[in-house]
C-alpha cells in the first residue's frame, strides 16, 4: 500500500489525536503534546492539513495575547511543515456555561455570549484561511421533553446560524459552514439529530446559500441509519461541504474508532462513493477527507500516532479496491442486470403530460414483478473485491 | 374518562383493525371484515372518520366495476354513519412488481406504472373528499449498498414527488401530500428514513407547498429518536400536514402498539404539543388524530375494538392531564425558573448590528455557568399529573 | 402523595448525588460536598442507606491513615443519621490502570493489583456491616475483535470472582456479590453485557453460592432489552441479589436519569414486581430499592437534591397505582381471561408418561387458535390506573 | 476461491432457500420449489447437509400418510445426492395456535399440544440421523408486561425443555439441543433474548447436559451485541453446540442476509474463531457451519442460488485470510506486546493463598498504567490482511 501524500486531501483534527482518554467512568490515560506538536507530526505522516476548536489552541478564558501567542504557535508550525488549515471550528460545549447550548440555550445571555464566541472564531477561521467552518451544536438539544418551548428552539437555531453566516457574507470571508449532526450524547437528544434534519433547517434559513454540512460517519451510525444514503442525499442537495470520518460499532456511545473499524463494509462504499462518484455521475466531494476519531483510550502514544496512520492506510486500500471493483466488466454487467443505469432516465418522457402517461400502454404487472434484480450478486461481487 | 366525540378528530385507517395478524414467522390469525363493516363499527366506537389504501377496499387487480362498487359501498358506510375520509393513500408495497420500489424503482416500466396508480388515486382520494393524499414510500430503499445510484434514486423521488403534486395542482384538487418517513422495514434502509430527511427533500421539489409530512409516532422511534422534537420541527417549517400516533418499544421492528402503549411519557408529551401547542404559541397542528396501530396478532375480534377505543381512550386522558400540567402554577413558575419564554426572545437585539453584539457587555461564564435550570422539577411536575 | 420513610428501604449510592458532571464533552458543572455531607442531606430525605465505591470516600492513592480517617467520618455521619451502609462496591474502572480492566486485563500484573483492591474492600465492607458486594466490571472489555483470549477473557473472570467469593467465605462475612451486567460504555463491548450473560457465568463459578446479580434498569435498557423479563430471570434463579433503579430513555449512552424519568411505563412494571410479587406466587425481592442515577448536569445543588427526591417519589407513586392495579376487581377478570394463572400450572400432569402424553386425547388446533387473550385490554387497564 | 466441498460442513436450512418472500408489507416475490428439489440442488453447490423443519417438508395438518411420503421424498433426496440431515427443528411458531407461544404459553392445552408436536419431531429428527434438534422459540414472549407471569414462564419453559432433553434420553436418541436465541421478532421481547439467557436457563435445567445453543449471528446482533463474544462464552461453557451464521445489518428487524453481507469485520472474526480456534487453545466448534439466511425479496431463483453460494464463498473468503492474518509473525508479535497470552496465565499462582496475595509486592499504579496495548495497530493488522 502506497504512503498517503498530501494530493490525498487527507486532514485529522488537533483534537484527534490529542484526547487524552477521559471518558465518563475514566480519568486521562495519556498526556497531551503541544497543539503545534501534534500539526507538525501529523504532517510527518502524511496530511494535508490540520484542523481545531479554538479551544485546542489556546485555553477558553485566554486573553488576548495568550491567544495570538497560542496560534501564532500553531501557524508557524502548519507552515513550516507545509500543510494547511482548511476547517476551523469554536468549542460551545466543554466550558459549564454551555450545559443547555449555545445558540438554543434557554438562557439569552449565554446566547449572546455563544455566539460571540462563535464570531470571534469566524475571523480566526478567515485570517488563517480556511474555507469551511463546522459548527457542532452538540449541547443544543434536551434530557427531557418540556425544558423547552421547541418552536422557540428551531427559530433560535435558525436564527444563530443566520446570524453566523451573515456575518461572513458581510466580512467578505471565503468561508462556508459546515453543520454536523448527531442523535445524541452529550444531550440526551441534540437538535439536528441527523443529515436529514440539518438539510431541513438549512432550506430555512436567509443566508442557507453558505450553509451545508460536515456529517460524521459514526453520527449517523449512532442514529442507525446509512451513512451512505445520507451522504448522498447532501450530495443531492448540493450540501456536502466537509466530511468527518470514522468508525463506529453500531447504535451505542460515540466512539470514534477509525475510520474502517467500524462498520467496514460501508466505510468501503463510503469511499467508493468519495472517490468514484455516483455510478451515472452527478455532485461530487471534491474536499478534504477530514478524519475525526479518538486513538481508543488503551492506547499510549505509539497507538495514537498508529492510529492516526491506520485511518489513512483504510482509505487507501478501500480505494483500491474501489477502483478495481467499479471497472471490473462484471460490475458493469450486473449493474446492467440490475437496471441500476435505468435509473438515472427520467420516469416521464420529455414533454409527456399526465393524459398521456395515464393513457400508455399497461404493463402486465404480473410478469413484470418477477423480474431478477441480482442485487445479491452485484453486492456480492463488491465482497469480492474488498475481500478477495 | 368522556367519551370520544367527532370534536376530537380521532380517525383511523381500515388497515388497522383490518391487519389479520400476517407477520413474518406466522399466518392470519384473524379474519377479515368487509372494509365498509370496519367503518360502520369505527364509528360505533366515536371516531370521526375512516382512512384507507385503495388495496384496502378493493384487490390490486380489481376491474374498474369492481373498484366502483367496492369504494361505492364504503362511500354508504361512511355517509350512512355520519363520518369522513379526510385520508387516502396509495399501496406501492404489497404487490410484488413493487418489491424494489415504486417512484425509485431501478426499472422504469415500474417507476411509470407505480405513478399511474398513484395518479388515479388521488383521483379517487379527491372524489371522497379526502384532504390529505399519504404516501409512505416502504419499498423506495435498498439493502445493498451498490443496488442503486443513490443521486438518481433521490432525483427520482423528487421527479415523482413533484408529479403527483403537479397532477393535484393541474385537476385543482383541494389535497396536500403528507409524506411518511421510516428509517426501515420492509427494506433494509428506505429513502426518507426520518422527518428530517424528508423534509429536506421537500425544500428541494417545485411544488412543495403542497408537500408535507405524515410523521408516524413509532417510525421516529425505530431510528432512536425524539418523535416529539420531530413533529416540532415539521411545525416550524409548516408541514405538518396529517400524523400517524401508535406505540413502539424501542428500536425494534416496527410495532405498532396502541397510541401511549410504547413510550408513555413520549406519548403524553405528544397530546400536549397537539392539545396546548407550544409554550410561547406558534404553529399548531389542527388535523385529524390519526391512529396507525395494528391490533396485536394474540387479540381476537373482541380485543380488535378494545384496542381500537383504547388509542382514544389514551389520547383523552394524556389530554386532561396535560391540561391541568399546563395550568398549573408549579409548571409556570418552573417555566419561569427555566428560561422556557427566554427562548422565544431573538438573541440579537432588534436592529442590533455584529458591531453592536461584539461590543456588547461581558458576562462572567464562570458565574452565568453556574445558574439552576430546574430541568428535572419540571419535568418530574409533568410526571406527577400524569402519574400522580 | 406520602413522603418516603425508612422501611421503604431507599438507597443511593454517594456517587449519584456527588457527580460533578464531567461527561464526554464537557468539564464538571457543579462542585462537589464531603462524603458524609451526601449521606447526611440523604437521611434527611427519608433514604435508608446509603452505598459508595472504596474511591468515593477516600483517594485512590490514599495512606491507611487517610483512609481510616473518611472512612471513619462517614461512618459517623451514617450513624448520627440513623442510616446505614447496605452495600459498598470497588472502583475499578477510573485509574489509567484498569484502562484494560481489572480481572481480565491482559495484564497479569494489573490483574492482581485490581483484585488485591477489591479483597481490600471486601474487608471495608463487611467491617462497615454490607450485606452485598457489587461488582461493576466496567472496563472489562473489548473495543476490538482480536484483543482478547475470549476463552481466557471468561477464565479469568470466573477465577476473579471465585477468588473474591471464595475469600468472604474464608473470612466469614456475612456478604453476597452483586455483579451488575452492562453492554457497552465505557468498553466497545463489556464481558457480561445482560442479565442472562452474568447468570450463566455465575452458573460455572465454584463460589457461585454466594454471587448473584445487581442489575439495573438502564443498562438492560441500553442493550434495548426488557428490564422487567431480565430481573423476572434472575428471581426464577434465585440470584436477585440487590437491584439499580434509573431511568434511560432508549439505545444510547448511560444516561442515569431518574428512576421513572425514562420508560415509565416499564418501572411501573418494576415497582409491581417489586411489591406485589409475581401474579402466581414465587420468589421475591426483599432488598433495598437502590438508586443509581446521575443528577443531569443542567443541574445544579437544588436540582441534585429535587432529583434525589423525585426517584423516591416516583418509586412511591408506582407503588401506590401498581397495589390498586392489582386489587381491581376487572384485573383478576382480564388475568382470568387471558389465563395468566394457568402458566402457573405444569404442562405435564403429575406422574404423566411420555407415552401418556403422546397418547392424550388430541386438541383442534385451528379451534384452539382463534382463542381471545385479552392482553391489550389487561394492558390497557393497567394504564388506567397508572395515568387514570 | 476455491468451491465448497463436503469436508467444510456448510449446511443450509430448506426454509432459507425456501423462503419466498413474504414480509409484514408484502407478498410472496417468488414461487416454491418442493423440499427435495432444494436438497439436490444444495448438494449440487457443495453443501455437506440440509436441515430443516417438520412444516417446511410436510404440511401442518398432514396425516400420517403424507407425512411419511414427504419425508420419503426428501430422505432420498438428501441420500442420492450423498449429503446428509444434521439438524431437524420445529416449527412451533408459524400456526395461529402459537400465537401466545408453545411451551410458555398461557394456554395449557396449546403447551401440551406443543410439546406433542416437540417430541413426535425429535422422533423424526432422529430417524433421519440427525445429531441436533434445534428449538427456537420464537413465539415465546409478550408485548406487555402484565400478559404472563413471568416467573410461571421461566418454570414452563425450564419444564418444557427438560421434558424434551428427558426424552430423548429415555429414547435413547443420539441427539443433543440447540437453543437458539433472539431479542424480539415475532413478539414484542422473547423469553432467552441472547445467548446469555440461553445459558443462564440451561444451567437451570435438570437434563440440561444434552442441552446447549444454537446462537444466530443475526440475532445477538439484533440486541445490539458482540456475537463473537457471545459464542466465546457458549463455548467456553462447554455449550455451543450448532451455529447459524448470516448477515444483519444493525439493530433492526430480522434481515437474514448472506453470511458476511452484513457486518464484515464481525464475520471475518466469526471464521477465525472457527477455523482458529481461541489464540491460546480451548474448546472448538466443531459441528456444521448451517447459513440461517433468506434470499432478498428483490431476488428471483437465480438470486436464490447466487445467494446460496455466495455465504459459502464469503466464508471462504474468510477462513483464507483469517488463516494468514493468525500465521503472520507481526500479528504474533502484536499479540505479544498487547500481552494476549498473558491472560491465560491464572492471576494468582499456583498454591498462592490470599493472605501470599494480599501481602505480595505492591506495583507503582502510575508507572503500570501508562503501558501501551497496541490494540489498534493488531486490528488493523487483521484489517490489513481481510482488505489488503
Amino acid at each position: 500500500m502506497r504512503i498517503p501524500i498530501k494530493d490525498d486531501k487527507f486532514t485529522f483534527g488537533i483534537w484527534t489525536v490529542g484526547w487524552q482518554g477521559v471518558d465518563p467512568f475514566g480519568d486521562a490515560t495519556r498526556s497531551g503534546l503541544d497543539p503545534w506538536e501534534y500539526a507538525t507530526k501529523l504532517a510527518e505522516l502524511g496530511a494535508y492539513g490540520i484542523t481545531f476548536h479554538d479551544n485546542d489552541v489556546f485555553p477558553f478564558d485566554a486573553s488576548e495575547t495568550e491567544r495570538d501567542e497560542f496560534v501564532g504557535k500553531l501557524k508557524d508550525a502548519v507552515d513550516d511543515a507545509g500543510i494547511c488549515i482548511p476547517m476551523v471550528t469554536t468549542n460551545t460545549f466543554s466550558h459549564p456555561i454551555f450545559k443547555d447550548g449555545g445558540l438554543t440555550n434557554n438562557d439569552r445571555s449565554i446566547r449572546r455570549f455563544g455566539l460571540k464566541k462563535i464570531l470571534r472564531n469566524v475571523d480566526l477561521a478567515a485570517s488563517l484561511g480556511a474555507e469551511t467552518f463546522v459548527m457542532w451544536g452538540g449541547r443544543e438539544g434536551a434530557e427531557y421533553d418540556s425544558s423547552k418551548d421547541l418552536n422557540a428552539a428551531y427559530e433560535r437555531y435558525k436564527e444563530g446560524l443566520d446570524a453566523v453566516a451573515g456575518y461572513i457574507k458581510e466580512q467578505g470571508y471565503n468561508l462556508r459552514i459546515g453543520l454536523e449532526p448527531k442523535p445524541n450524547e452529550p444531550r440526551g437528544d441534540i437538535f439536528l439529530p441527523t443529515i436529514g434534519h440539518a438539510l431541513a433547517l438549512i432550506a430555512e434559513l436567509d443566508n442557507g446559500d453558505i450553509v451545508g454540512l460536515n456529517p460524521e460517519t459514526g453520527h449517523e451510525q449512532m442514529a442507525n441509519l446509512n451513512f451512505n444514503h445520507g451522504i448522498a442525499q447532501a450530495l443531492n442537495a448540493g450540501k456536502l461541504f466537509h466530511i468527518d470520518l470514522n468508525g463506529q460499532s453500531g447504535v451505542k456511545y460515540d466512539q470514534d474508532k477509525c475510520f474502517g473499524h467500524g462498520d467496514l463494509a460501508a466505510a468501503f462504499f463510503t469511499v467508493d462513493l468519495l472517490e468514484n462518484g455516483f455510478p451515472g455521475g452527478g455532485p461530487r466531494y471534491e474536499g478534504p477527507r477530514h478524519f475525526d476519531f479518538k486513538p481508543t483510550r488503551t492506547e499510549g502514544m505509539e497507538g495514537v500516532w498508529e492510529s492516526a496512520a491506520a485511518n489513512m492506510e483504510m482509505y487507501l486500500m478501500f480505494a483500491e479496491k474501489a477502483k478495481a471493483f467499479r471497472e471490473d466488466p462484471r460490475t458493469k454487467e450486473l449493474m446492467e442486470a440490475a437496471s441500476v443505469p435505468e435509473l438515472a432516465v427520467p420516469t416521464m418522457s420529455p414533454g409527456e403530460s399526465y393524459a398521456d402517461l395515464l393513457s400508455s400502454e399497461e404493463i402486465d404487472p404480473d410478469v413484470v414483478a418477477s423480474r431478477e434484480y441480482h442485487y445479491v450478486e452485484l453486492y456480492h461481487n463488491a465482497m469480492r473485491h474488498l475481500v478477495g
